[in-house]
């Protein structure tokens, strides 16, 4: 796979802004497992009002987020073991989107139903399929993430709500020279070395990894915070997305003491997930959960670890939607493309087929 | 008057949000009698800006609210002996919305004026009179509600702004169904036996009355607070609907010690008085007041009366303002009616009469 | 220069709200020299979103507030020797808008470039000039304003954000009458006085000045706390208008002391600078400077005149964006004209002739 580094393609405001769909016929992270507990949840996903409950015997559901007699949000409902009930008048539906009982009627008419969403529980993350009809059902299983059962991590995450598209968030992710502008509190460090890393661009299908070297590194404070470094430190970084997700791991080795080649070296590791699910046309979520391998006091090193990746994490939301919304207040003046767009674009690219655009 | 259990009439989502008259020629709540003390008070009713004043003999009027200078709101402006003046350059408006005074200039502008309003006060209310042109002249007095006046009661009350149109309050106080699911801290209880009252449902004129019985239940949170109930009582709950406010009747005797046909029966008495007045197409007024017989400790129980009831419509209030803003979420799916929209679909018909629709 | 009490032009509400553009190829106040430190200022000025900053060598430069490669505003970034870096990637524009930089890369494209506006820092005032088109250049030099290097005076100042167009800040500041409605805590005095001033109204050019003299006045409460009044006293107005800013140089000496025709007469000055600037069709930004000549405690004084005239311009903003609000709410209503309603008349003539319509 070649490298090019200067990308001729353009990113076009205007589809950003007004392009409607989203890729669909796909799983979308919906919600962190943790956060399906005993009560109803309410969020809208690609435009479409979803409440997702657990109920007592564990399994989850997700229908539309309505009910179909006075149109109460069903998340202001209750769970109980066979559904979930409405909170004006007492409605019950099972996840299938039936409704089994109407509090003081003999009968339940038969059009007292609605729509359901396919969800899958799986390392931890509740995806959810989202179809481009309602008959639209899952040709496979949604994308495994095994590093939330690696026994050499731990792992913690949390919910954002961003006023910016989606890919936004995407191009921030697949171009972590950034850091060394946005994030120096924590896992930045000197911007030139970012910006000059050795970057390696790869696609295949719809996914595009993005690998930077970075030899020869001073450590950030986060890397300080968490790891027992002796100087400089030798730094990579590498992204690989894909329509519904990013994985991204970073960390640094001692400088000039492992290879980065192996995937078994030591030093210290950060692997994060990044679900990146449309909310509508100009908002999303962003469920993340960033895991390490702490070496000393774990619980201590992780609540520093979680805790300055969410101080990162709000910068990058700062800085986001600073961006979309000086992209709204410039709708007509172009964007110019420097190196570290390749892989950014890349993954527009794949966005824009797999939406038929 | 036959009473029909399942109404095939549905509501129309497309009505409620977009449809703009409400019935005109007629009386609407536009405050408490308390609200106006020596200050003007502003408030949007149907969608025409009134400032509502009360000069120091005590007497009452409504403008529209704007000096006809530089169009600052009245509201802002002072109460003197003859009328409300401007807070800007000081114009001096009489309750007939003609301009007295041009601070410094000798002669009054003939076209210095604003539209006035008629206006009643009434039984601690106050009324005005929406007519559909400038000259609609009120045919009739403001309805009576003597229970303010009765001396077997004490009340209170107060005033919601609700994001939801008029007719979801309707709805809601046409269908006390929903106690057993929305108000279990107060005045709720049993949902089933709630949910399988029995009801009778009658209507003459421009008045629809739902009656709902409940004996051998038990009594819920404020009923026990207030009054000194021995075990199971018999309930009762009678709403009686008019175009522009509601009177519902609600309490319970000691289960089998008197019977509910006896207007003078004793037991615990709630008589609220219920003014639902649109601001706009999508917001409006709740005017509220609740009446009770306290038969010890009068100032404590009603304050515990009040408390509870405002804790009863602030519940309302969360649900219904929900269900609005899903309908507009969902503003293309049908609403199925269930066995207690009997009361609240002929209030719907009668408001569409009404409005011409 | 004659002096007409009573104009016949109608303000047309329409014009005011609908009317785009403001009167262009001039200077407007930007910001306060005190606003510019170290770090860049974002504004929008005449719809234009502007980001000026101060290079550490002293000079202030304005562009475009977008960095050209992916529309993060420059006002997030950070300011250098040579100019402002963007906080995402790093891109360097100097004051031209000409990118320097773009770190890790050998090359700048050469479409890499913002726009840039003439700006000048005089009096401690920073003016930009907003021409019709890209190629408009300064013809002129900003306006002067001496008060604030006149060493017999001392002078704060502030910066307030209008939900409001500029022109109702112009009616506002032409028509000093309102100060015995509006500002009874600080500068206002006896209504009756105020609305019966002698007044003289002189138009030249794009200037309109209006002045107003009130002998034998009742000296309001920040005079009396200013300075050492015996009693009454005579006060003036004097009121200059020009498009982009006012002059008002107020105050009062003990009544039949000096005559208010000598400039250098005694007594307690006020001398206010007010910038009016339109930040879009519908909002504005009122750059203030209280200058006065405290004879005692200056430091006191001068902050007792500070707090006071921000109470002051507190109170008319309040009157000025309920004023716009209620204009919105009746748009087809007439306004109609008193007498002090010439000087304002005269500059919204001026503004409609500077803008072409």
């Amino acid at each position: 796979m070649t490298v090019s580094l200067m990308d001729p393609t353009d990113i076009s405001k205007t589809q950003d802004v007004e392009t409607t769909p989203f890729p669909l016929d796909r799983w979308y992270v919906a919600a962190l497992g943790k956060e399906l507990t005993d009560k109803p949840l309410g969020r809208t996903l690609l435009n479409r009002a979803v409440v997702m409950y657990r109920t007592p015997d564990g399994q989850i559901h997700a229908l539309e987020d309505r009910c179909c007699h006075r149109d109460l949000p069903l998340s202001l409902g209750t769970v109980e073991e066979r559904g979930v009930r409405c909170g004006y008048h007492g409605l019950l539906f099972d996840g299938s989107g039936k409704c089994l009982e109407v509090p003081g009627q003999a009968k339940v008419p038969s059009k007292a139903k609605v729509s359901a969403y396919p969800v899958r529980e799986q390392d931890s993350i509740i995806w959810i399929w989202m179809g481009s009809d309602a008959s639209s059902e899952p040709n496979c299983e949604p994308p495994e993430y095994k590093v939330h059962s690696d026994e050499r991590y731990r792992y913690d995450g949390d919910v954002y709500h961003y006023n910016a598209p989606y890919q936004l968030i995407h191009d921030n992710l697949l171009d972590l020279s950034h850091l060394g502008y946005v994030h120096l509190r924590t896992i930045g460090g000197n911007a030139s070395i970012h910006m000059n890393a050795e970057m390696k661009v790869e696609s295949e299908g719809d996914s595009v990894r993005v690998l930077r070297l970075m030899p020869g590194s001073t450590p950030p404070p986060t890397y300080t915070a968490a790891y027992p470094f002796k100087d400089k430190v030798d730094r990579w970084q590498e992204i690989v997305f894909h329509p519904s997700h990013l994985e991204i791991w970073t960390g640094a080795v001692d400088a000039n003491t492992e290879s980065l080649d192996d995937p078994n070296r030591g030093g210290f590791h950060l692997r994060g997930f990044h679900g990146v699910t449309p909310e509508t046309d100009e908002t999303c979520f962003y469920f993340w959960t960033q895991a390490s391998n702490p070496v000393s006091n774990p619980e201590e090193t992780m609540k520093l670890v979680i805790e300055q990746t969410a101080m990162t994490f709000d910068e990058d939301k700062v800085v986001i939607e600073a961006q979309y919304a000086n992209m709204k207040r410039f709708p007509d003046k172009p964007m110019i493309d420097i190196h570290v767009d390749v892989g950014p674009n890349r993954a527009r690219r794949i966005v824009d087929r797999l939406r038929g655009a």
